[in-house]
């Protein structure tokens, strides 16, 4: 076989593996009628593929687009794009130790985006990667107070992949969250667990004053909780399947 | 094709998205066994589709009847109506540029009407078409203290209009909410996150003061979401399908 | 037909629908493993219809047994009953004009009984029947601080219905609740809508102070109400039989 | 038939069980893709059954593994376990009383974990088994601050099993609960009253002062919920299976 057969199959399997995990996300209550993920381009690190504008419960392979990072669809006359692909192509270049990216308008954690003083945190250690703080990106900050919010160019892009810095997630104020990882698996994974994690802090502090995970805790979780990336995903898979 | 039959074929599809209208509202968790979904005629002004009296998700093309904008049932000897049409005349009467109402008893939302000094407002960009207040009817100032609550004849219609003014959507109190949209999809959608950004604003409040959005930034928002709604229905449309 | 084979026919139906109001129940979230309804027999006053100890989903009609109102089983050497169905033989005893009875551990119901001085009471038109005050039964006062909270003989189920007194649902503390009907699709929809209206307060409670229902708002939506429990009953229906 | 093959056959049922009881935590939502429960194996005290390292809702007979107390696996190059079989083999090794253990990240539990001063008790009839306190194990107290949180050895199992005492459940601060059972049964039912009893108790706190079982009821009803954990089981068990 001939690399480019290589890449080639390397590609198919990767775009039923971005459909799966558009399912699971919706499945999961991370994703609804919006919200997207990505991945790098296996081939290529200046390129990642996501799909076409539509609910993500519908995604097939057949729907997967290729971008360049600037958001530029790679096919001309292609299917119309999401209008947030910015956000995935700015900060997957600004982040090389990223493969893949999660965005959603998780509703746990949207609150946790338009209250400040009390940030989200890792409470619980499937959270620990969140570790003692998640940036809320300002939309304000770069485009002024009447913005729609969304990060429709490079310009907006780059603003929110300057607030999420070296961190797995980064809130936007009034909208969602993006979140990033060093798989797509891993991004599906964060996802998820930053909706779980949102969810008990809330409750939580409706009891009282919460115990959060130490930094070293939560770097240690967070090391462990990447070696079970795989079991999540599989049950998460057969489970969205059944849907 | 004479224009009878372009305004009959226009209307069979029309009853049938009006079908779909009501399953994807049960799924979404907008309506119960209450609560009604209308869209003006499309060839008379004067007239609205709704279904007879039945629970929505059972609703099919067939079930769907024909008003004028007092409520009096175009065909004579129907099945029975919905004791609260007069909403949806009364409403469309009003509001020319309205196509379509959602009346509900979405769980989330009721809350904001019992509650006085808490406006239900845009805190999310899905829920900016509500700007910065959702005006509430209080029932009590037209029909007295001992009423049914509901929108029985046209005079409480007409008074439901009036403090719906010109927004999106008006609180109805210790009742629901009514939510209009330029097309039927419009108002499907308004009302699915009405619901969403309700949920969140409640859960924002519990944690500490909320931002909400400017008046810039949800009209801003508004309108760039008003591009997607065809994308949230199709989506919405194949879950309904599924269950 | 002669009056035997009528009364056969109408209790073989009765017990139909007794299954259905169980899967009703559970479908809807009011009843989980646990918990059970009861209707009157069509054709004797002093006997009721409830099923064998079993979980509520699985009910079928071959599992409906027959009692006096004393809780003892007509047929003897029949299946196992339930330990608490005196709450139904002295429920229907003590209320001439309920025909049904529903058990149950709803969840968002329970909080009510374990507070004092937040009634449980009607905020929302779909919970009117409710009033302006639900009574809490207090087992303590009957049967001493060690009993095991269960309605477990007659005198504790006469002194449950002393609680009830004329009113639809009596609080159990610590336990659940027990709504009566007119009919058995009254005490279904009264059950579940004792539900909603119990989250709704307890939502609305959290954004600030609650404008209820008047009592003559209560009794006038009541009335009107009671008018569209076959809408629900057969939505819930199609509802319950898919899943 | 032998000894030999009645045990073979006794065995045989109980790994159906295990996959069985698998299905209905995750369909009842006490696990999701982690979390795990274990049954003391019926020939050998000192042995123990839990899945290979996989999400429980895919679990089947043929996953099922064998371990002696301190968590070694008796069959050698056998497929991976989970990393936390120290829970089981300690807890097991600690409470002759108990067959069965469920470890859960059950998501109303996991905020009275991070929370000092207000204890998980009994306020529900059904959680009357948690008596009028569950402790908490404090991990830092025994692995320092800066751990992954989880059970991965026999000292930190064994820690766990000493919070744990005599008790039927113990919380693990930013981590999750173990509960134990006298039958595989009575773990999973235990597992999912626990649930329940902590969204009802966190949600009667909002409310105001709740008013908790007494020790004696506490005892009362926990007696007799043990004899209705069968009816529970073949409840959830027709549910799982259609999911």
């Amino acid at each position: 076989m001939t690399d480019a057969t290589d890449t080639a199959a390397a590609l198919d399997e990767l775009r039923a593996e971005l459909a799966t995990a558009n399912h699971i996300l919706v499945s999961q209550g991370v994703l609804d009628a919006f919200g997207h993920v990505s991945v790098r381009h296996p081939g290529r690190a200046d390129r990642f593929l996501l799909a076409r504008n539509m609910a993500p419960a519908s995604v097939t392979a057949a729907d997967i687009l290729e971008f360049d990072l600037d958001g530029n669809a790679v096919h001309a006359n292609g299917p119309k794009p999401y209008l947030e692909r910015f956000i995935h192509g700015e900060v997957l270049r600004s982040r090389a130790d990223a493969m893949a990216v999660v965005h959603s308008h998780s509703p746990a954690v949207i609150p946790f985006s338009v209250v400040r003083g009390v940030p989200l945190r890792a409470v619980s250690h499937m959270g620990s990667f969140l570790g003692s703080d998640t940036p809320i990106f300002e939309i304000r900050d770069t485009a002024g107070d009447a913005s729609d919010l969304l990060i429709r160019d490079n310009a907006l892009g780059r603003a929110l992949a300057g607030s999420l810095g070296r961190k797995p997630a980064v809130l936007m104020r009034g909208h969602g969250v993006t979140v990033v990882g060093a798989t797509l698996r891993e991004a599906v994974f964060r996802a998820v667990y930053t909706e779980f994690n949102a969810r008990i802090q809330a409750d939580a502090l409706r009891l009282g004053p919460v115990t959060a995970l130490t930094d070293g805790e939560a770097s240690a979780s967070a090391a462990t909780n990447a070696s079970q990336i795989d079991r999540a995903w599989n049950g998460w898979r057969e489970q969205a399947a059944k849907r």
